[in-house]
């Protein structure tokens, strides 16, 4: 199994709209990347103080796979219109297991 | 399904053998820890630029189940012991999917 892991945190002026925007994307995009195995993103609970805002887990095959995730077109339209404009910080690994 | 994800960003002067040695203690939890019930760990491919470099998912039951493995007394020795001093900066999320 290879996991890409993505965790953001969102500008201070990102509304709860913004954010169901952007789960309803992240939604589509299993139908359109054959490749992802499994996609479960979402907002941080809020147990734990100094937290991110954010995290999305995508689970493949193979790093090509992966690979083929990340450039995919519909989700880099989705990375570019929804998330990058309320992005402050990101963090990331890609990891086989 | 709830979800703990954590990245570390090690210091400059973090060895292999040390982040061998995390991996080591790591793959001890699941014995001690019956909540878990599926515990992903691992070291950044180096396919992007830029990223974090380890990665912990845990996967749990319930947000509770989470909480008692961030409180488990062998979790939090191993936290301070092994990974707290090579960590440069840390990343979190727990989310329920």
């Amino acid at each position: 199994m290879f996991r890409h892991v993505a965790m953001f945190r969102w500008k201070p002026e990102t509304s709860t709209d913004a954010v169901a925007d952007i789960v309803e994307q992240l939604n589509g995009l299993p139908a359109e990347i054959p490749q992802l195995r499994a996609y479960h993103f979402g907002t941080d609970a809020g147990i734990n103080e100094g937290n991110h805002d954010f995290v999305v887990v995508a689970d493949f095959d193979s790093a090509d796979d992966y690979v083929a995730y990340r450039d995919n077109e519909k989700h880099r339209a989705i990375s570019s219109a929804f998330i990058a404009p309320h992005a402050a910080e990101r963090a990331a690994v890609q990891y086989g297991f």
